[in-house]
């Protein structure tokens, strides 16, 4: 049996530029289904915020903001910052990405030691949304 | 039952650089299958162009081409040059990604209010292809 | 049935900044099961090395790992180098990204021409590991 469940998680952000580790908040959803061996796809609802996979050490959470805002600085001349201005945001969230893929294997999440699932947030504070999307077997049906 | 479905969809881009929106395309391939729940992969065929999810603002596509460029230039000392002409495209390509996942819910794609999919052209004009790849339910299996 | 096939692949680099085309690594890995039709979700276990889709030639690999430190250069001021002096490993990492996903069809990769799996080290010499998680279906059983 292909066995699917879908997830929306809400993640605050509190500043403009805030990176958060929701490893946690993933593993939770995940321990409350029975998911056990298939692939997780996680993305981001945001076309200004997006999701990745790094450390989650404090001061490289902030090097990741202060360092994207480095290479697509706020209002550098974008066009859309007529219509909207955060063109900046966007663009950056584009380098970050908006989905990543993991593998899950006896419920576990497949992530490195150091590994963990983060989201970043360029265009804050705002309430926002990360979608989990799970493909594989159930606990129960081995 | 394990329901796989795979396509390509043909884009072509009329410009050297040049960010396509695609989602109808998707979603018209989504709609001539019996997809139901899963999750679909998507990924560019080329090495010169790449997929990534942002907004479909005609403003913000050209900023997001104009920006890759300025964060790798054209012809900026690379040794790939000496091969062919476009090692900017392929880095430039490296930063937006080549594939992304998505959820499907009940036959929809599972996009943010402002998410499109965005082709990324960085070596046009040329006839491009983008392969998708779904796993999931199937409609009347339900 | 669904099949589900989780594996994890070696890899050794052998300088700082180092590109790796392991598209023969996976494609044995994936023959060495019985793959058929599904999606292959393929990722690095670290957050200093990640994986990318692009061209194997090896003057281009050069250029994506040299651009990458020119656009993420090393020392320039980040907190977390108090901490372990490699936070532009970590933050090139963000920008090449941890996971790809790709469609296997017939138990063939999803490749276009010129792409090629490519692993990014940006903290190396070291030993990595790469996961792969396939969902789909089993060539036997068709």
């Amino acid at each position: 049996m292909t066995f699917v469940v879908h997830g929306e998680l809400s993640v605050k952000t509190s500043r403009n530029t805030e990176v958060i580790d929701i490893t946690n908040l993933v593993r939770n959803w995940i321990e409350s289904k029975e998911i056990k061996d298939g692939i997780l796809a996680i993305s981001s609802e945001h076309t200004t915020a997006g999701v990745t996979i790094n450390e989650g050490e404090n001061r490289l959470m902030e090097d990741i903001g202060n360092h994207l805002k480095k290479l697509v600085p706020e209002g550098a001349g974008y066009q859309h910052d007529k219509v909207d201005n955060n063109a900046h945001a966007h663009i950056a969230t584009t380098l970050i990405g908006a989905s990543c893929t993991l593998s899950i294997l006896s419920g576990s999440l497949g992530l490195g030691t150091w590994q963990r699932i983060l989201f970043v947030e360029f265009d804050g504070p705002r309430q926002r949304r990360v979608r989990c999307a799970f493909i594989g077997t159930r606990m129960s049906s081995s």
